[in-house]
């Protein structure tokens, strides 16, 4: 008997597209389900009753919530090809110090910078870039945050990263020659078909965004 | 040749005492230094130049930084005795789930209550007995978070419950008779060598407390 997954997601949501890349990287059949925020699904409020939100993959009936311990947990129980973590502990807190370091810092001040206006969400964009600066430090001359393999840091930055760069939704915010890395390193993770999978569509998303501007 | 363990911490930080606790789980030695936070050591500095705080683990030189993030760490080096995840992949994420709640709402929670004053302290204080609330049925019967065994979340938790339960600093603000399963895994885990030798003393904290709010 096959495993039955399953994926309660929002199709605009990067912490979504974390966990449909680490599932795609693992060659899983899943069954992806869209969630109306207005009117949840019984399901999500039953396997997420504290948070109540996406992402939530649920593994033969059991839930496990927050995208980076999903990625973690698909990494452990399909642990038979493609390693999202290396095996030496230490190089493995590095990973999730930088994985959480994306949540805390890169992602937060993406969310700043969406929903604010004038000089905060210039400042949240400013600080945003000066994150950018130190993940490009850290890159380095590496193909991926994982080193050799696309890893935890990769699945964790891609999808935000994609939003600004690939999407260019805020123009030329990143500019290609003071994050030369970086731009690299997203054009190496685009080519990967984990990724462009898991990305919903650009122009999906551009209606998306213009509809909520014009709203706004 | 043995490991070099040296720890830089602060006496009164709850995520410092995480990292102690673990250290003391697994019977490892190690050096604790404690830092200024107005003179910051070079070798703080060093070690965690993105966040520039404590606690950090070093070990043989290398250090890992966030305190749950060190205490996997020590979880997987010293794999031989008092396990702190569970082997169960699944297990392990619920484990990691609970961490981060603690992390995300209980110590945030307490932070905005020991930062605020007036209506908003009292907010923040009401939330925080709503989390606990939850995690009194998280817990459940169980002796432990981690069930028959001591394990991350009880290692996450510990720290924080008691500055407000052990050592009484907000009188009744935990009750008894409402929390009486919560109440008593705090009592289960004061009671382990490893938890209170990692714990400072109690009229030091005391002493601090009062000359905190005197100057405030």
């Amino acid at each position: 008997m096959g495993d039955e997954v399953i994926l309660l997601n929002f199709w605009l949501s990067p912490y979504g597209m974390r966990v449909r890349i680490a599932l795609e990287e693992k060659g899983i059949k899943y069954e992806n389900r869209e969630e109306d925020f207005s009117n949840k699904s019984p399901l999500l409020l039953q396997m997420n009753p504290v948070h109540k939100k996406i992402p939530v993959l649920i593994h033969n009936g059991k839930p496990i919530c927050e995208s980076l311990i999903a990625v973690e947990y698909i990494d452990e129980v399909w642990n038979d090809q493609s390693p999202l973590l290396p095996s030496d502990p230490y190089q493995r807190a590095q990973a999730r110090f930088w994985a959480n370091y994306v949540d805390t810092e890169i992602y937060k001040l993406a969310m700043r910078f969406w929903t604010t206006e004038g000089v905060e969400r210039e400042a949240a964009g400013e600080e945003f870039l000066g994150c950018l600066k130190l993940l490009e430090k850290q890159l380095g001359d590496e193909p991926y945050f994982g080193g050799n393999n696309f890893g935890l840091v990769d699945v964790a930055l891609v999808p935000l990263f994609c939003y600004f760069y690939t999407f260019s939704l805020y123009g030329n915010f990143i500019k290609e020659a003071q994050y030369p890395k970086i731009i690299a390193w997203a054009k190496r993770c685009i080519q990967k078909e984990s990724v462009s999978k898991s990305f919903p569509e650009e122009h999906k998303v551009k209606e998306h965004v213009s509809q909520k501007r014009n709203k706004g």
